[in-house]
């Protein structure tokens, strides 16, 4: 038995979170940098592969990649009222450089809407130039007093899209349309289900008129904010000057959005999956489906089993797979089990002198049914097309994941209408998503946080909460239009 | 005829860069932040193209991305004695943040060793964790009083390659290893040759004992330094503390390695291939390899014309070509064919009424052969596997761009021996490729920059550079062991 290195789960949660991400090596606090972090080669082909994805479908709805300054000028961010009020107490700021003190400091952008808006009042004249679609994939800084390793760091990495538009519905259609991509996303790789809505003023980005966001529920039963997508309607417009001819001949500001998703993903990814052995990974985002695991005892069985498994290993990556080989010597196959379960591998593939004789290999999943006596099962699979049952068994775990996140999900969402059964539900250390109506009013968000920890996650989409129907609010007794989510949250 | 937006070579070089960069739509400088640029989605698009095929490369040489923080502790850069005289000048200071004065300053990294080598002094413990073999992409700040886009900004894009290594053997290994993917790189896809060579002492890395580098030959003759790849020996090792226990049970200092290619190499592409009306783009970096245009005067024309251009376009996207039809309605086709010239797209497909009968198209490639009265020629195409056959087209057009660099690179490459000659090639605004002989001492080599402009560009590899033989120094007349290699530079 493999020494315990992971705290589990039902003895401290916080503890658990880190002990996956760093025995997975994903990523370390910097520490000679505050806040900061590293993000490790393990934890960055995640984040690579979540990359790929989420930008295909970005260019696939038409929007464009591009690079803007790091820097931006102080006096930018001062230029939208509530911007700079929302950030600039998290502002890192450059003051000398080239050997001399600067006459305008720059501070290192904690999100570039400012910079973007200023170009775009160069790039945007006519009606033709728009919409303008851009994204950018880049670092950002917010100075971060708490910080949690990709939940919440100084700096971040992330992605940024900006556009403007024509009018105001052609705005608001677009902010809709990239809150489902992320939503499409988050289900379909990430596999796991998310609650799409609309911010309460008080949650709001600073500078928005509107904020669409993405929830998703973690083992916990807490909530992590997995996405936003802003309206900026023409405040950004303003400051910058951002005018545009119309098909009239008349001089408009142009309406704009912008919306994000980060490193954060990948901290909702191993917050949704993973166990007391370490990282489970959804195949879609797995730097490594398959680990092959080559098992010989004496030295005229290894030629022939290694031999083997870099032959399945050819085969396999000719399916399009990604396949690792652990041919280390000196390292027991008990030992590479481990290993590779704590990094998340989906699929393993163990083959020794046995099954050579029978042209077969016993498989592994990552997560796997037990026995009667509790053991995890393998498959014996024929060596012949296997890739193709390879492929067939991790389509299967994608979904077995997102199925499993789901009935999670499902499960621990209620709908609450008593106080005393709101703060019953939130008085432990763990949360549920709570269904509860509310009075509409920034006091009351305030004085619920406040007595149960539980924030306003999101004002649900119809079709994502419960239909919307008057009632009373759970706190004050005041008239609520609808019921709003509840959680604590990340 | 189009109103002249780009001006000739011959009459301002540096003017006609500037003017293919903004033409085609690739970056502008930001004004608002000294020395930065905004790299536009064109320009983007095109290192995008590149980043893909070098990561692609470094992963196979068994290289994995990681990413560490932008901000470097001050005290760490002073660690390594000449990598901080190389660098303060030019460094970027964080005084201030999260509302606050820091207690120590932050420099936004102008290269990532120091803080790596930290990074790398955790990590490695025994001779099994070696060799760690890194790699980061991002961006990187030196600021900058003299800029130009993409060749010289105060942030740039990048990637810098890490990696530690038991014995200095394997480092020199290393070194050579990615100078020659560099090289395949930029002769594979650029379609640019270069020269491999290493640096004298004056144009050495800030903290390795050895540089090697690739030098390419711009239009003008003069050189563009286009990839680096140090040798730090145990510079860094001793300065951050990375020792290694080696399979004797003894404690050592690792030999590292760095090496980096940026940005920079979209102004090479440029500079190589782009001629008086426009840019001109190598298939295998290009964003968009086709661009359909569809003409028609009538409008029962239009209907069965943009028909079967919309067809023939999901024809090419099937076959991997990347395919923009421009269906844009009010903007005649000699224009459309001017603003693609301009944004470098290699072949274009013209389709019009009797195309559809005689079911052919026109296709004309970005640089074609003119027929006796000097007009561009067009090739008429079967649109039956019409992909195949730009295929086609397009690989002989990546040869023929490399074919032509490499014969300019051999017309303008030329051994001197008397500095009359010698001061007699760099007496006008450009340059060519000059091996002479140097007596190998930095007063020379500072004197000979003084009197004629030019640098030693490298000592040049044996199989790039004529074989070394002795001879005597061109400027002094004092030994030198062989020739190296002189140019004007960027």
């Amino acid at each position: 038995m493999a020494e315990r290195v992971i705290t589990p789960r039902s003895e401290d949660y916080a503890q658990w979170y880190q002990d996956v991400v760093a025995q997975a090596e994903m990523a370390e606090a910097a520490g000679v940098v505050k806040g900061c972090m590293v993000v490790r080669p393990h934890g960055w082909a995640v984040w690579e592969k979540m990359q790929a994805d989420m930008d295909r479908r970005f260019k696939k709805t038409g929007h464009k990649n591009a690079a803007f300054p790091l820097l931006i000028p102080m006096s930018f961010i001062q230029k939208e009222a509530e911007h700079v009020e929302g950030f600039a107490p998290e502002l890192a700021v450059v003051t000398h450089a080239g050997g001399k003190e600067l006459e305008e400091p720059y501070v290192i952008r904690p999100t570039s809407e400012t910079i973007i808006g200023h170009f775009f009042s160069k790039w945007i004249d006519s009606w033709r130039d728009l919409p303008m679609l851009i994204n950018q994939w880049g670092n950002v800084m917010r100075w971060e007093l708490r910080t949690r390793l990709f939940l919440r760091t100084g700096e971040f990495y992330w992605q940024e899209g900006h556009t403007a538009h024509a009018t105001h519905a052609e705005a608001l259609e677009e902010v809709e349309r990239m809150l489902d991509v992320y939503r499409d996303f988050c289900h379909e790789h990430i596999a796991m289900p998310v609650i799409r809505g609309i911010k309460t003023e008080h949650e709001r980005f600073a500078g928005a008129i509107e904020t669409r966001c993405i929830e998703g529920m973690m083992q916990d039963g807490k909530a992590l904010q997995c996405g936003t997508s802003h309206d900026l309607a023409q405040n950004f417009g303003k400051a910058f000057d951002i005018m545009f001819q119309n098909e009239n001949g008349e001089r408009e500001y142009v309406w704009q959005t912008s919306w994000g998703s980060s490193t954060r993903l990948v901290g909702a990814l191993v917050m949704s999956h993973s166990d007391d052995n370490g990282l489970v990974l959804p195949p879609r985002v797995a730097p490594i489906h398959v680990v092959i695991v080559p098992i010989y005892r004496k030295d005229e069985e290894k030629g022939p089993v290694l031999e083997a498994a870099h032959r399945i290993a050819a085969e396999l990556r000719e399916d399009g797979l990604d396949v690792e080989l652990d041919d280390r010597e000196g390292i027991k196959p008990g030992a590479k089990y481990y290993e590779w379960e704590r990094k998340g591998v989906p699929v393993r593939v163990e083959i020794g002198p046995r099954d050579l004789e029978s042209e077969s290999v016993m498989i592994k999943r990552r997560i796997a049914d037990v026995d009667e006596r509790g053991k995890p099962m393998k498959e014996k699979l024929p060596m012949a097309d296997l890739g193709i049952a390879i492929g067939k068994v991790l389509d299967e775990f994608q979904t077995f994941l997102f199925d499993r996140s789901k009935k999670r999900l499902d499960e621990n969402t209620i709908q609450v209408d008593t106080w005393e059964e709101f703060t019953d539900v939130f008085s432990g250390q763990n949360s549920k998503f709570v269904y509860a109506h509310w009075d509409g009013t920034t006091e009351t968000e305030l004085a619920i946080k406040e007595a149960t920890k539980a924030t306003i996650r999101c004002i649900p989409h119809p079709e994502d909460g419960p239909s919307p129907e008057g009632g009373k609010c759970i706190k004050t007794g005041a008239a609520s239009r609808q019921r709003v989510l509840f959680a604590k949250n990340y």
